[in-house]
């Protein structure tokens, strides 16, 4: 089905295209004979942006849009306070059938290369009996690997994109791996590495997965992405014969005190040098990832200062420093 | 075996006891022709209290007492800046064997009736099929019966004795049940009491059973109470066929959030009605005692003031308002 | 005198109706020959809801109308970008005359019922002369008692209605009659009931009596409930003959300390059991209803979350766990 | 009846003196034909220092000495661990009649002569006749006048002897007339200095008046100066006819708001210009006094630094810059 | 160059005049066979207010107005929701040679006269050699003291004015000589009003000289007037032979430390008596001109408070105790 | 001369060696005929513990011992209440002439090393001019690279030994490199290892070089690390010709902002990447240092928990997870 990009709409240009219902309002005719009819004004997303539109005529419509749905639609752009699409035509789409990626920004790098390039960790540096059988029985399995692959890392804060998840998981492996050359006496590498591993598996159900914005699931609310790990965690380890107690405390714990401080979600501090350095590498990939992010979103042209970031609680500096370096 | 209270020894008395070692430390001989030789400097204690000790000659000992061991002791007290026991002899006892209420408190109620009345809850007021079966796989469960019965539910702070988490659990499904009555459109029953029969089931993991000082075990440390629970309802809820999704996330959600903030070791927030009634449940029955404790706690006669308590960051003013009421 | 609820008026009805002024802003005509001459643009209120409204014509106005004003209005609902009254004739009323009941929210309960209520606790359980004598001074006083019957508990929080101070206080009472039954030896029922039924009576000079919309008073705002409070407790206590010095002591300490902490208004934190007892039994009462309140705000099928809270701080999930229950 | 002071006391002298008791144990005799009987070790303290004492022989007393008491002692200094009095007899004193300069420290300036100052500016410079009034109806009433003078204004942080009160006061006055200098438009000098020499004469009651250690009486400790202050400040108004309405307000909140936050225990913070200013004098002069006083505690070449102040959270550095300055 | 007020501009009025543009935005025209086409719609202001403006017809224009210029304009004032003025001629001017008073508000006393003051303190009332010679190697070079008399104290909170920062220095000195004279004998006046005089100098480079509106300068953000204040110190410092090492860091220190916290960007706290009373002076100078600007700001006849103020965190309550005051 | 390390000392041992005097305080004999005489009671340390000492006889002694000083010292090792020193002869030390490593803990590796490591960092890696001629500026002078190789990084926390400095200087010149390799498109290497080896120059005027304990010199308290950093920073730039303005400001701001908040004494936040990026790389260096030095620092065989540590603010776990692993 064709698909036009939303940045690239124009005043004047005829629309046929998918879009996403971001929000949808209905309003009220005020003339006498039209009493009890309504239009709806609606704002649709894709991945390149956002866009006004209207429906003038509902009258024959059997279920109308909702917020979070994808539509077909065909119109015109007309300009009111800016381009706004008038729709001549409007009717659902099957969310399970379209092209997520015209609605979701994705990666820099294919999911699938990321994710042999994971597999590859676990294959080559994996060696521990019982560790190798915990990380193959979540990889082996389909179903969590495809969700895995696709899977943001975060709403809105860093790698807040498909295959964020696995690109900062392998962030984290590889600032871990670079943790124990500092620390070869104190630190185990196939220890530290699974738990950067599995440090945020609980995201794949903290995102509804039916979402294309991201959205939290009802679960990801109530019980949040450290708990539901440390629950995957569980299940896998009941399935695996005469796993060792004392590695199943040190992952559990690992997984549970990765944010590091109880006020930033973590039921408890870190108290291992495992779950210590797992807490310093995610903090890391995160904070880099956040930092460059916002400077990316910078219009060009606009001067040395990004826009303020109530996340980081500042604006950055662009200049840079000097050109020849 | 005979067992004095260490509270009722006096000087001049010949002692024939249990002891808890609370501290034991070595001390040198100076004399040059004993050089090598130690003797012990000891801490003992009991529910009554404690008394220093010591042990002249370790020359024939197998094996040295240490922190936490129960042994049995033969000696005299005499005066040293106060009562000091000279011990004859000592040797360790099977700390299965002695009998715990020789050294940790225990509740006012007996442990058996609290039990009882807990049993009746659920025979009684809980009718939902699910719910009833979830709380019977707990409590059917004779090893978790009698541990449940024995913790403290907490170790420093509040309900700390022996049958301490019983009677606070009676006391949180009484407070619930009150809130019911106050919101009986908002509230179920059942599900609150339910709620509240579980929130603290993680706490018989928490606590180092052979600990007769309520030390917290490793997985006490590094995972906790809150999480340790919830694994322990995941694994019940994992063998009762066909309970319902939405139940389980509700009850997951009341155990994850019931200490009411992240600072306080919450890794989510109370977000239903259900997980914010037992959060206020809980933190009344755990503040009423704290402070009822340190009331308690006043030697009789020393002025109308409590010492400081740095739980309570108070002192607390006992002078009663008048007689007569 | 004629009342149209402002949730049922729609485009095309004809206005004949009492209304509260929320805003009121002046608008200047562009056309040079009405140089000088303005319009206004208004936000009316009542209990169920706002609406805007236009009046063309100042020319013969006498006195405009203001933020708080009670007017009567005649006009015709037109749409400009929703529902708009075109106001023809508006008036103001005298607000000591108009029903306050069109434009304050009432509770679900009879104050009438309330405060009978309330004086059955005073007349059946208070037997201590001095405790009677004080409650009675406050009770006996019909202005008094028609303030309290009439006040809200809080402006945004929670029982943010007319009697909504009366339900807090039964709350508060039961609360604590509860927490009596729980600690019977060391709180005394009626010294707890008394400090329940006065921990809040500043709250009558905190709101501006004359006010529709529960704003502050100056006193309220420079003083506050709990100093307040304190002062009116001095006034009578001066009046009984030989009140016990031990007794005020208790009582202003209850008063002063009941929001338990410092950052929360309190300028002593609670340092007896009975002044402990009250605060929680006053937080309980007052966080129950706000989370109830909130519960009650979303509008009908509308997903399962309410909308952000900005002093809960969260959203709160409503969907039930199961229906049988 | 004589005095040495305890600072000048040394090892081989006869004593004969008064002291403070500051702490006062028993010890139990060891021997078994002593049983019961015991002795005492005491901490005795006056204005200029402390010092450790025994009591051998408690036989025959009839009453034992407490903390907090006044005792007349005669004995010898000895050397135990550092010098020690043996007391050979002991009696308690009237601590009404004791001369308190022996033990708690005093201003350096007469409080008499503080005082005249005072009432200077009672005199001359407020001139309107309600505040004139008002400050006449305290500090002719002679008691008030008495206390007040003897009154500190902290026990430990600032002014922290008898006279502080009056000293901190006069100093507040001054910096508040320094800012009406400054703001000769928004600040009017009589209210404002009116404000001052009232912000802590709730102080008068926060300490215990016969404790010689400045301990704080139940009433300072549950009702706390502020609130007391604002009580005194309602019954003297409530005797002067027509004390104007809006200019009580203001007081009240003078007083209740002059600790600027709620953290430090004010219920509300300044809200007008006269209680911001108010605010501002009393902190500057605490905290400038406080430093100067940890500056003078420095023991005398002791190197550059003083001790580690837990109040202020630091050490000051005292060498000289120049010292020709 | 002719200046209208902005204040003062009406429906109906021709405009020729200057001001700043606060925002320009371009918006879009949808007629097809104006594709490519855009108008401005600007946001101008002055020192006394802003108006919104639009600009047609950009087809000529070489370069577009920006954020931050200073542009002539000609047009006429029409009603647009609110005044708004069609702009018909635009041209940027050279912000070096506009009037600056035309777009920033002043201090209410001449500079020179403030400029005058401050070298009579210094002149007057620093006799010792090294101070001496350091202050006039600061206000002997003109640039600087160009800049010094037209900067600023801060960008929003206070002295937010040209010339603010010599008035907020100048009553610095004031309290700092008021506080010698309440601790003559730990001030040393001379070293104190140094400091006095030193400690905001950095701020001439925290501010952007070139901006109407008191922006940041780039350095301002990335360094901070603390440290670039010190910077400037220590390089007049340099300057000046045999400099005592002492009386550097002495001054070192007051400057570091004069926001008083770390969290007020103090990367030291204040640890000499100097340094301390040094940030008391500035505290106040700071809090109350804060203070007293928020009073003014208040549109008359608009109720006894003012609007919320989020620095302060309060609305001031404006109406006299007293009017015979 | 000879040097006996205290952790080897011995009940019967002779002493003859060197020590650091870590207390000393006098005793008075209490004896009448010994009046005016005292003795010593002092704390003696080295690099491997601390030992009790006293010293009878100090009739003909001319200048004391005093906290700080070396001294040369022969006695015996006797035992009351643990070893004691009694000392028969005591001589102060040049500090400068003693062999200091007797005393301060050193880092594993060679400093001499270390630092030919550094130099090759420079050498090899930084290739603009500007940032080579300012290192060089730097570790070309003598004095400044021996005060540097010997410098710790801090005095408690991490890295507390002399060569620390050296070796968390390397180790975040790693980290940096490292981010680099994770953002190549956002990190100048040259520009962020220049960052990395001057972020702590200032370290090597906090700390008195002369103290054998590391304490912090008068100026490390009064100005701090960061500051005097920024000052050398300032000095070295002054002398390079045509440094570039854009690149000074650069390395200021990543001087100033390297501890990240304001709370942890940084007067800036990081606003760029370079300097957000240093500031994780000594955040991680740091950190990790502080976790690994308090499990290096658990008595062996006591355990598997360390002690607490005030500044980690926890307990670590130590028992490996897998011997295997």
């Amino acid at each position: 089905m064709k698909k036009q990009l939303i940045r690239n709409l124009q005043v004047g240009d005829e629309v046929e295209t998918q879009a996403l219902v971001l929000e949808c309002n209905r309003g009220n005719y005020s003339a006498p004979h039209r009493a009890g009819e309504f239009f709806l004004k609606l704002n649709l997303g894709d991945v390149s942006g956002s866009i006004k539109a209207i429906l003038w005529d509902t009258a024959g419509m059997k279920e109308l849009p909702r917020k979070g749905d994808v539509i077909f639609l065909r119109g015109d752009v007309t300009d009111y306070y800016g381009p706004q699409v008038v729709i001549a035509e409007l009717r659902k789409l099957d969310p399970e059938k379209v092209n997520r990626s015209f609605f979701q920004p994705v990666s820099e790098r294919d999911p699938r290369e990321m994710l042999r390039e994971l597999k590859e960790v676990i294959n080559k540096e994996i060696q521990h009996p019982h560790l190798k059988l915990l990380l193959l029985s979540f990889f082996n399995e389909q179903e969590f690997t495809r969700r895995f692959a696709l899977a943001p890392a975060a709403r809105t804060i860093h790698h807040n994109y498909c295959g964020g998840l696995l690109e900062h998981t392998l962030e984290v492996i590889k600032i871990c791996r670079y943790f124990v050359s500092l620390y070869p006496d104190h630190l185990r590498l196939e220890l530290l590495l699974t738990g950067a591993i599995l440090h945020d598996v609980g995201k794949i159900e903290e995102y509804d997965p039916a979402s294309l914005s991201f959205e939290f699931s009802d679960r990801g609310k109530l019980v949040g992405h450290i708990s539901i790990g440390k629950e995957m965690l569980d299940r896998k380890i009941n399935q695996i014969p005469e796993f060792p107690v004392q590695l199943k405390l040190e992952l559990e714990h690992m997984i549970l005190s990765h944010h590091g401080m109880r006020e930033w979600g973590s039921p408890e501090i870190p108290k291992t040098i495992h779950a210590f350095a797992l807490f310093h590498a995610d903090l890391v990939s995160a904070r880099l990832n956040q930092f460059v992010r916002l400077m990316e979103k910078r219009p060009p042209g606009e001067g040395e200062w990004t826009e303020w970031d109530r996340y980081l609680e500042r604006s950055i500096y662009l200049k840079k420093p000097v050109d020849e370096i």
